[in-house]
């Protein structure tokens, strides 16, 4: 694929590193940017044919197949329309858009157009991730009752992102939109999202938008989907899955503790781990942090699926029930209260997932629980189906 | 000092083998239970002195010098106001009561009697946590922003703590009792516990109580002290602290993780681990679950307070505020919106601790974040003080 | 570049799945196997254009640009010197000869005809080996002082590795070749290895050869580089290696504890993580194990130098000089003595790297250590010049 | 019992500390110091009722009853035979003797005079050690084949460690005398330890003795306990012990790794973690340093079996034939040969305790490896009997 790249700051080059890496055929042949040095060093340091500053051109270049969006959240939406325009398949960092009124209006304008369309969430793409997903699809933890994702960091990097107006909000939107798509995709994206309860605060940084905030988003099927955002965590970057099921658990870390342990007294002196807050003392680096955050297994998906004529994992729709659930979590952290997620097209199930939840002792109790002792002994404890009596025996 | 002990289950048993260890120098004389048989063979066990199944010859045996009481939550008290009655020093189980009614009536009794009095919330007490909290007294992690613990196991080992009606609750009252008490010492005992959200389910089990429960507690310095409770988890015994300080972060293990790690075929076929729900595959115990749960440290500070005539690090005070907090997440469950922590009798600060929070860079701007590139160059994001521009240069 | 296969077992498919994954642009158009139907089902598995049972044929097709031999050790001189004879460049796999005469017979053969050999030391390319190494070339962790690198787990998959004739020995050669190779990085390949010291027994398995081995390298600089491999370890593959040196320390696992932790009661029954000897309880699955193992970058840097007309990071030079170590310690095995390290073209450096090794603290004295006590004093050792007395004096 | 303690260092205070805390009902009543200053300062401190600066004052006291000899190596004889001559039990810190010589005397001594006579190996007596031999003498990891103790930091507190005349040795002798008896407990007492293998050197300190040794020891029936010892380790202080079984694994991390993790900027300032190198960056205390390091369960045991009138777990016996396996270890870093234990007095097993080692699979062959395949397919790699053929088949 002949890519054309939107922007030239910190995700579009990484991106580029990410598709120019590993021996791989897709390629960058152009860069757009609104500043023409940038524009003009991005194509020298990734060796591309073509810069421009003229949006456009990018776009409709004869030889660009894919636009990689990756711009500012306020830019999203301009460029979306713009590739609908040219009939151009399209990808767009994430957020789709600040909120849901965006993000529904660039689905609306892909689907219009017809264009392949695909939502740039890399870290459901992480290998750890996929491995997850694809065991509690087969079973092997049950019913998933909870999921927590947890992305926390001392700050981004860009200006942009402390402007509430131009980034939609503070780490809900920066963060939280990563947090609540791996919920979903634990939790089923067929199931429902119903309603929100979120805490959110500005706790350390002088702005108007959060740089804190947890939140509770409950499906149809009574399992919960919690976010953990923060822009004041001080030891590194944070990012932690955890899932509870009815048969098993799941624990995720894709960034401090992967294995990789580092002690320097410093004398080094040297760059040593990205996105530590030291250089010295104990320190936690990743192998290789573009794959470890999803890159490339994203952009394999997103290609293959362009070729196959089918949709990626993560596609705009996607993009716009995230923007719906952080809409609610941002009105939530206002009202204090638990808010509807509102979704003018829900295409997944109608219907409350589960069926029946107690397990059936013999006719007259339910099991509550069943321990073996360390004598070896087997403890019940039973509830009466009528009376509501609870009682232990063992056996 | 010499105890005497009401109850025999769990819970006398586990406080019974952490005091007659190690050789400390106190030790249990006699045992209530009101099971005769259940009393009989306790004393046998630890080789007591007496048995009665009259709570009250317990109390005020002439011997007696500390009751301890360990019985399940719906008979505390009655205890508690006897222990009252013969003026004897007492020692209670958390939580200390079913609601914060009941705790009141315990704290004015044992006030109004001038008896010692201490709360035994072990894991207050466990060495990690007690250096912890030490820690972030010497300001080492800078201001408390968010503290989150979690007790999360496949549910307790008798039956009346699944009967809402002896124990007060599920899940919230069983294990949220813990986790609120952890989050109120790490962020400051003095500051006042303002409102609290809660959610709460019954995911799995056939009871009237919840068996799943996430909390935030509002403190009125801004503080964030959550709690994630469950009777739902797989995996054994999974207790967990965090703490975010604008200077650091602490992040604690109690059970799962503590360096001892094994892995069995299962053919050696005895008793492994405690709480494991596995004889087989990796399997993590602890070294001696007592000490990792707190126990010794809390009897030591309980007897060492007692002689020095001073109040304990964990006082019926403390048990009463955490059975406010526990009132106001159950009705917060309810009512789905955050909720008010009614405190009868406040005895910390009234007015919030917070002076200032923003870091000036020069006159005329904040300091949102400074951070150095892997070039060596530190990128500084600032905000206009007046006009509230965010802008960005590197120095 | 157009490859041909040699081999379809187990190593082979490996190579097939990494190379034809993520949308690399080289690819396998043939496979070798001396059987017909095992040939036919990889050609099928993999799409490739040919298959064939006369590995000449393979080796000399006009389209192979390059020969993957995959073959067990006891095929591989013959599948070199065909490569040779061929002028076809060629990748072998690990350990490169059975012992050091054969692989010095290969070295001259591919020296001799000129053409590009790469050794596919797949754990010297894993991400977190690579960052690793660069953090000691900058500096980071001082002078190396001591590796371990640690290979173990029950034992391999075909019935040739448990085949002395055909394997060259047994956990030594199988999985030292990797921990021996992996010293020799970190230490610095221009540093001469001088004597090996190695314990080895069966003390599991009914074979002739070692099924565990400890070994120790001597290097010029007085670093050591041990090994310890094993065919009789439980709990899945253990993949570890620790560096010490003067400011610091590495310590990487690849396998077991990478941040992927699972638990499941085994309801699903389904497969849940490679290698793991269990399918319940907790698992320690890997995200994406070819890369977790070095493959993908491996692979990039042996086209990548083809193409550039340079070695790869490791040659079948490398793949001698290991040989040679491991020959040293097959013997001291036997001989129960350190035993010397036999190059008979050795190109790094002659004399020893290290300068002088203590720390003055003043004109009379050596400074042993410093230490910061609690109370903030710090307290110096040291050790007089001339007297060699040890004194300690606080500051 | 009332405690004389010899010796005003920082063992002795770490002692001190021990058994002064929890309530314990043993107590020191005296401190014998070299140094008068010391004595006072120490009695002062500990609340001690008397205090000399004549070591036999102590000794004789008529109220002493216990011994506890917390002196730098070269004293412990001359305190063992004036204990001996006093009739008095004794406590001995490690190692025993700085050779196996002096440790035999004094072995005999205590025997002869007929006292308690107590080995103070503190690292076999920490809670996850004492679970780990509880659980091999179950059984649940089978026969022990290997077991790995590794103890380094950077170099000792005190001036007298680094004189080889005082201590005996480098960090052999200060740190392998605990991983020696850590290995022989794991792999069974009375199995007898035969010839050691050990390289040692002084890397990085001006001093006399090794500051980093590996040794192999091996036993009468083939396991190998493996030590690690070293003065140049950075980044604290780095205890872990591995086993290896047939049956399954152990691994214990009892300092670095205990579920303690701590990220501080440093602007608190204070003091965060004992034998840390820094104080600021990731930081890993540990909850209670004595309990961790076994001091608590190591004095119940001495005084439990002194008044039971048994002997303890670690004796006088002990601590001679871990002297006796460092002879052999400081013999064979000399001569670069493995060298024989001699032990002039074995009260363990004669023989080897293997009886055989190979698993039937049927009639005709031996049992190699069984593996189930992710198709769920068994892989079987049996070898026959006669002729010794390996081959592969599925069932």
């Amino acid at each position: 694929m002949k890519i054309a790249v939107l922007g030239s700051g910190f995700i579009a080059r990484f991106y580029a590193e990410s598709l120019h890496a590993q021996r791989r055929k897709d390629y960058i042949h152009m860069v757009y940017s609104r500043n023409r040095v940038n524009a003009a060093k991005f194509a020298e340091d990734y060796q591309l044919s073509f810069f421009t500053f003229d949006m456009w051109e990018a776009i409709s270049h004869p030889e660009t197949e894919v636009v990689l969006i990756a711009l500012p959240n306020h830019l999203h939406l301009e460029a979306v329309l713009a590739c609908a325009k040219a009939k151009k398949a399209v990808l767009c960092t994430k957020p789709l858009g600040r909120n849901a009124k965006e993000a529904k209006e660039m689905l609306d304008a892909v689907e219009d157009a017809g264009i392949f369309a695909g939502y740039l969430e890399d870290l459901c793409y992480t290998p750890k991730f996929l491995k997850s997903v694809k065991s509690i699809e087969d079973g092997n933890i049950g019913r998933v009752l909870w999921t927590k994702s947890r992305e926390t960091h001392p700050g981004p990097h860009s200006d942009w992102f402390w402007d509430k107006e131009k980034s939609g909000g503070g780490a809900i939107i920066d963060l939280g939109c990563h947090c609540v798509e791996i919920g979903r995709n634990f939790i089923g994206k067929e199931i429902r999202p119903l309603e929100v309860m979120c805490w959110a605060d500005t706790q350390v940084h002088p702005i108007e938008a959060e740089d804190h905030a947890i939140g509770l988003v409950k499906y149809n099927n009574g399992a919960i989907g919690q976010f953990e955002v923060s822009w004041t965590f001080r030891g590194g970057m944070d990012l932690r899955d955890e899932v509870m099921g009815t048969e098993g658990t799941i624990w995720l870390n894709s960034f401090l503790r992967t294995g990789f342990e580092m002690f320097t007294t410093g004398k080094g002196n040297s760059y040593v781990a990205e996105k530590a807050e030291s250089n010295s003392g104990w320190l936690f680096p990743v192998g290789d942090e573009a794959h470890e955050l999803g890159y490339p297994h994203m952009f394999t998906d997103m290609f293959d699926s362009m070729e196959k004529g089918i949709p990626p994992r993560e596609t705009f729709y996607d993009g716009y029930i995230v923007n719906a659930i952080l809409d609610a979590a941002f009105l939530s952290a206002k009202t204090k209260k638990w808010e509807a997620v509102i979704i003018e097209d829900w295409r997944g199930e109608q219907a409350s997932a589960i069926s029946e939840k107690f397990q059936d002792f013999d006719e007259y109790h339910f099991l509550i629980k069943k321990e073996i002792l360390p004598s070896g002994v087997s403890k019940l404890i039973l509830k009466h189906k009528i009376t509501g009596e609870v009682t232990q025996r063992e056996e």
